[in-house]
């Protein structure tokens, strides 16, 4: 049976992941391939911890340099992470004419062009399914199963860490700090938690998505981010009093001549089935011309659902080299040639519907004030509420308004912030409404 | 560019979205596959209607064996749908040298095992994404994106008219004629709905799935099947008391030695993202030992959802003529040595959780008596719910059990119907609990 050699490039939890998977499943993944993949070389700095895998010998070492030089070697699995270590390895690779199979969203957002414009040159591979919610297969079904649609929307729960933080706090009514302290507790967030809370790995994924979906080029620097540390105990029980959860959201849209891309958390109603996405499950619903709104649900995370898709590109990779054809799927998804810098509209520009929170000092005439800036600003109000719950001396007034532009809201809410009558700055949360079905109907 | 020239058999519902997608859509396809797809032939007997579409001139044709002669195309599209003609046409599309797209799930799951075998000693591709779950890509994902794993269960709502019926049902408390009658009002149900109500169609599909997640050669005379026809607003009441929605279910599972395929209705509690799945939509989740659960969702059926899946398979398979690589992925996920002959399990063996309903007369003992029965046959009551609402005379008895056996559940059930306290048939419904997870977790 002909084989196919791989070298993994660090064994931290997904790396280990992947050679577990290769030594307990590889006869399987062989019934399947019709070739074996073998594991030549796998380098960590670290080659002494037990990690309940026997290496064959000679397959340890603490060079990454012996894994990307063996000329034996065809795919090279970067998953040591972080930049420019990984960056230089991959290139290194590339050159010496592997392909590569990435988890790696940081470097892919933002040095994604560079690294994909030298595998094309070179006749490469560089896959990279496990970089975007874990084991849910979204790269390939926009890539491949979607090929024949027009790409509307991508709108998903990409961060278990944010997303277990938030069904913590919506089901125990604690605040953000006591439930990231649960989520450290129990592993889902990291020492330094800003990477997931502040929704940067959400973006780096979401730009990753965009490209794909919509045939531009990556672009993280115009994604719009914004985190969950704001969020409040309040804000999310009267989300769930109106009929809406609030997730962290990573949206992209395209309506054919520019995209939005933004993170942000964002309301959804209970209808959605991605509202009912809780604990560190990821889920992600891409809206299309011809399939309607089609949803992945799954781990977006963790050593073996990671280590599954890894294994996937590996394979896929295989594949090609069995069969003796060159790289068959593009890696953006469109040939080279037709991918284009398409701008990501400013922020400013959005539309969408809001949410707000204000704290008003309890006196006649406050909301008629509110709603009166709020109408200059050609936001229209879709439901009130005010409440007698005092907190600091003051009252919430909860508003849902109707389709509006982010750039009228930002200003007609730094006009109210300055009333005498509202001593906090204002809370603003974007609501997600599903849209109206364009296609996809039928029997 | 380079042109793969594909041909149409059957310009119905699925065959004309398809011409349709090629039409709109076929700029943006070729600006993803690096070639363009040329329909150089579409067989109807029909050719005058007006479909919306501007045929070149020369490809409408009524003959179907000027679609699968034409030395020049490459790609059957098969949409014809029953079973000999179409049977037919496929293997003498095989015999020419064409590779095959076909969402023909009833020819499949009866005679797949044949075609797939001639198609495979041709070096031809057989495929068939657009004959389960509509848009969603449930083979892709099971045969590519799984492929490093174990596949323990594929569990799925896979038919839309079904799942229609029942959540107007669930809805509306209405009785299953009357929402039938809705169905086929609102162009969800045939004329004939038998396929679907009776769990054909979704016995087709589970055959196929069965096959391709397990290695094993299609089987669908061995699938048990169970319609939906039964179901009362009674039950259904009952089950959503209870936390559970029903749904017709396609369920295989492998304990590696032997497989279970079956299709009822089943009690699904809400925690389960199944249960929310409504309307005509279809969704269906897979459990594998690397990925633990995940769950793909979206329309089952209607002309553009499954156009775009056949067009995915029509994509696939031209990228494999492109890079001048033979067929790159196993028709039925395993190299065609490596596919067995799996029993399927006689349902009498299988365990599972179970709600019952008895009528019985208001008489003092009835439930000692009954309870007693099922005690005798090992099967443990897990709750018991008796009302004082008579129909007929009698009142009804619900109750769920613990695991339990399917054969000591019949025979329990017969010698408790023979009871002159009861004077109906007793009800039966299958509980489908979410299994504990077996891994696939982490962060």
């Amino acid at each position: 049976m002909k084989q196919i050699h791989i070298g993994i490039l660090g064994l931290g939890t997904v790396g280990t992941g992947i050679a577990r998977l290769l030594a307990e499943n590889g006869e399987l993944i062989s019934s399947r391939l019709g070739a074996e993949l073998h594991l030549k070389k796998a380098a960590d700095l670290d080659i002494e911890r037990d990690r309940g895998i026997d290496f064959a010998p000679g397959v340890l070492t603490t060079d990454p340099y012996a894994v990307v030089n063996d000329p034996e070697i065809d795919i090279v699995l970067e998953m040591i992470g972080g930049m420019d270590i990984a960056r230089e390895l991959i290139m290194k690779g590339i050159e010496n004419g592997k392909h590569i199979v990435t988890a790696n969203k940081a470097l892919l957002a933002t040095r994604g062009n560079e690294i994909v414009g030298r595998a094309a040159q070179k006749g490469l591979s560089l896959a990279f399914e496990a970089s975007v919610g874990g084991c849910m297969p979204i790269i390939k079904t926009i890539r491949e199963s979607l090929v024949g649609n027009n790409i509307h929307a991508v709108t998903g729960i990409l961060n278990g860490t944010c997303n277990y933080i938030l069904t913590r706090i919506a089901g125990e009514g604690i605040s953000f700090e006591a439930a990231l302290e649960m989520a450290k507790a129990e592993g889902y967030a990291e020492a330094n938690p800003s990477l997931d809370v502040d929704g940067y790995d959400t973006a780096h994924k979401l730009a990753i998505l965009s490209a794909i979906a919509f045939g531009m080029k990556i672009n993280y620097e115009d994604v719009y981010i914004e985190g969950i540390a704001a969020l409040t105990p309040m804000d999310i029980e009267f989300a769930a009093q109106c009929g809406y959860r609030i997730k962290l959201l990573a949206i992209t849209k395209s309506d054919g001549k520019s995209v939005e891309a933004r993170v942000h958390p964002a309301m959804i109603p209970f209808t959605d089935l991605l509202s009912n996405v809780s604990g560190s499950m990821n889920a992600v619903t891409v809206t299309a011309d011809a399939v309607g709104d089609m949803i992945l649900y799954g781990h977006g995370a963790g050593m073996m659902p990671t280590a599954s898709a890894a294994i996937g590109d590996v394979v896929d990779i295989a594949r090609c080299i069995v069969a003796g054809g060159a790289m068959r799927v593009p890696m953006l998804g469109y040939q080279m040639e037709h991918i284009r810098e398409i701008p990501i509209k400013p922020m400013d520009e959005i539309e969408t519907h809001y949410y707000f929170r204000f704290s008003a000092l309890d006196k006649p005439g406050v909301l008629a004030r509110i709603a009166g800036i709020l109408g200059e600003h050609d936001i229209s109000i879709k439901f009130v509420h005010q409440t007698k719950r005092r907190t600091n001396g003051a009252v919430p007034v909860y508003m849902l308004t109707h389709q509006a532009r982010e750039a009228q809201v930002k200003q007609a809410l730094d006009k109210i912030a300055e009333f005498d009558f509202i001593p906090e700055r204002p809370v603003l949360i974007r609501i997600e409404a599903p849209e109206e079905q364009k296609s996809g109907q039928g029997e």
